[in-house]
């Protein structure tokens, strides 16, 4: 194999960064996603960041960073333990601005309050731009794989909640109507 | 530390960019394999691909594409949940075209007809081959670390199944009598 | 963009490679604990390696090579499945020599003698280091996300586990009284 050159294995090098740059993105987005770090998750979107879910029996859309994050501030509570795992990253670069990558989405969220617990597994889909040096989230395309729905007879014996500590209390009474991701 | 040249610069990018390739199949291989994308799937396999089962209780051994496909197909139905997740990824290239992988993974299979929901992990320890410029599955060798294999006696409230979609339908009365991988 | 030289191409792919070292570390350290191979997991310990846990309701420090040799020894035994899978891994290099990881763990150990079954989630931070070429683990911070603990009533139907047939056997009447990892 002929030796490439300088600038061809420097541009491969860059190729490779910018894919574990990536992957470190949504990993964050993630962890604080399940640990309702709003201020750390805000950074990671696109101004013009979109979200489109297609969870099978349900389906929505959004634009816009501040409709993300009012998603996610309204999904998280102290009511619940959330457990969102990204598998498999198959980063593709487009350009070197421009990425897309195909995740494997495995979740378990309890919702205590509704006496709900929900496990699946999804696609996602997204895609990454690279504005002034940073990789920010630009779109995501959700697609459910399966989704069981289970009732809480009997509260299963949480002996340690991070979200019960740090999360929103609910009102009494209330119940959360959110759309989990 | 001494500057390497550029040959040496070059090598060690190239390595790196095979190991993301691979990791890249092998979770390809996962996604297409819980969604029964055969099509997908068939093009990640060398033609002479071995499968080494060692499932604790069970064994068995196939060769060749064409049966490995075959295990596949076979393995996927519309009244199953299939999920397989490779996690832990420990790649080493032995040459510029062979390399060897050592996964840990977390498998659930329900099978509604069967009533059973079988939960567990597993080693995967695999050889790859590059031909022509791509990276095909030539070995797998499958043990597992453990396997729960428990009765559905209430049906889980399934709420969507791409499998129930997308995958052959079983004719009445059949019970499926594949090996789960 | 300006081609970088080959001292600055060097070092970025340095840094990858250093980044995938820590990876498969990591993977080594958590495949090495559930099946209980000692002698391998010692391989992967700095000497003066620190452990930090933070469980919510439980919190432990240990250290020395030695002291984590002896927790992971009395942790494991015939008669009980560990699953610990480290997700999402976000390394970063502070020097050559030195880097800092997270991890979040999925977690799930039964206890038949104890009749319990333990998963939750977790957070590491982890500290790096590179001696004579070959990363260890220095410092381990583990600080749970959330954890639930059910009395196992009817004993599952494990038709294979890995540690039944190579893990210490417990003597009759004895109860663990490990903190679980």
């Amino acid at each position: 194999m002929e030796t490439p050159t300088l600038a061809e294995v420097a541009a491969q090098v860059q190729r490779l960064a910018d894919i574990e740059e990536i992957k470190k993105l949504k990993y964050r987005y993630f962890r604080c996603f399940d640990m309702a770090d709003l201020e750390a998750i805000a950074a990671l979107f696109h101004p013009q960041v979109t979200l489109d879910v297609n969870g099978g029996i349900y389906r929505f859309r959004l634009e816009g960073r501040e409709k993300f994050l009012d998603m996610v501030r309204d999904g998280a509570h102290a009511e619940m333990i959330m457990q969102h795992n990204g598998h498999h990253p198959e980063i593709d670069l487009i350009s070197p601005t421009e990425a897309r990558g195909v995740w494997y989405l495995q979740d378990s969220v309890w919702e205590f309050r509704r006496k709900l617990h929900i496990t699946g597994a999804a696609l996602y889909r997204d895609r990454y731009l690279k504005v002034g040096g940073t990789w920010l989230i630009k779109d995501v395309h959700f697609e459910r794989i399966h989704e069981i729905v289970e009732p809480v007879v009997t509260p299963p014996n949480v002996t340690y909640a991070y979200l019960a500590q740090h999360a929103r209390k609910l009102p009494p009474g209330e119940l959360a109507d959110y759309q989990k991701d």
